[in-house]
């Protein structure tokens, strides 16, 4: 798959070099291409992955995965052109700043917010319930994280279970868009209890079945 | 400890007579004490527990477990007379019912609005993000299903964390009350999962960490 990944910081810098990996195309999109930060991910990333300006890498891509501040997010969409019929991975979590709870401005959903900045687009929300250090190294003891993802299209669905397999981490179909808002509590219930509560990064809710 | 159980359905007959196997004494609290669904859940019980109308059972109590419809719940607390000291355990989901979403009338959440309507009760959201099949058994593999709880007073919260290891259940402590929204969310996506997601009630969340 072309990917492109907008937002280089800790999950498009985890997730592209992990994807580059497996043999996807990744562009990162970033405002200056020409910096550390980029060209670290680079590195990790070998010969499959490329930098670019937000709006190529976006042009190039049938998936986009969404990885910037909430707070940039309505102008990054609105400078990409026309994304009818691409496929947006929405891995935003609002958080306000102190990390004190979902920032107001993202309701009833980030995912839902831009299906409508972005007429046509196949939203999906997706790896906003999982640390960075997840997802590098998705195996606790023999079992896989559980990534928690929604959308209305099934095509871009199948993407991300593609994606999610890859990452060597348990889709969980969590239905349609408007469940998004129920993503985004239980990114926040995560980050809640990585920061306050003493668990840290390294660990990962999984869906248990008998 | 005495606990108040206030509903005799699929989670107060399911907790109370795992509660009451292991030495506490549980008072039923239901409309109508001489009926098939309070028979069935004291002959679960055994000794260790009676039937009373929901307000004597709270009154002979130190903790109540609220385990009834949210459309009922104004009602019930208002009939209890004075609650203040007492810890209120809030395990309700309020579900819109055809189980699309969250009611809108239980926003911020369920356990916030109690706490408004029983003024100086502790109020812990808990036992909401688990399943009847899982409080009856909460073993995955070799594995606890975890329950995720939060509230203001420590001392409540204690009070939740050795109800839950009497249930085998990991306590997870997710912070003040005002993040109830957040399990109410987490109680909303597994309702999601089961009914629509094709897991039934045979799964549960666990927080797996290295």
């Amino acid at each position: 798959m072309d990917i492109a990944i907008l937002g280089t910081g800790r999950v498009g810098g985890k997730l592209g070099p992990r994807w580059a990996g497996k043999g996807h195309r990744i562009v990162y999109g970033a405002p200056e291409v020409d910096c550390a930060e980029v060209r670290k991910v680079l590195e990790e990333s070998g010969p499959n992955a490329a930098a670019a300006s937000v709006r190529e890498a976006a042009a190039a891509s049938q998936v986009i995965l969404l990885a910037i501040p909430w707070n940039v997010t309505r102008g990054v969409i609105e400078s990409l052109g026309a994304l009818e019929g691409k496929t947006l991975l929405d891995c935003i979590n609002p958080i306000k700043p102190d990390f004190s709870g979902l920032s107001p401005d993202a309701a009833p959903s980030t995912a839902e917010e831009i299906a409508v900045w972005a007429p046509g687009a196949k939203v999906v929300k997706a790896f906003n319930t999982v640390s960075d250090a997840t997802m590098g190294n998705p195996r606790y003891g023999g079992q896989k994280a559980s990534m928690f993802f929604c959308g209305d299209d099934e095509g871009a669905k199948q993407i991300v279970r593609q994606l999610t397999d890859d990452l060597d981490m348990e889709p969980v179909d969590a239905g349609p868009l408007k469940n998004a808002c129920y993503l985004e509590s239980l990114g926040m219930l995560y980050i809640h209890l990585a920061i306050f509560g003493g668990w840290g990064g390294e660990c990962a809710f999984r869906l248990v079945k008998r």
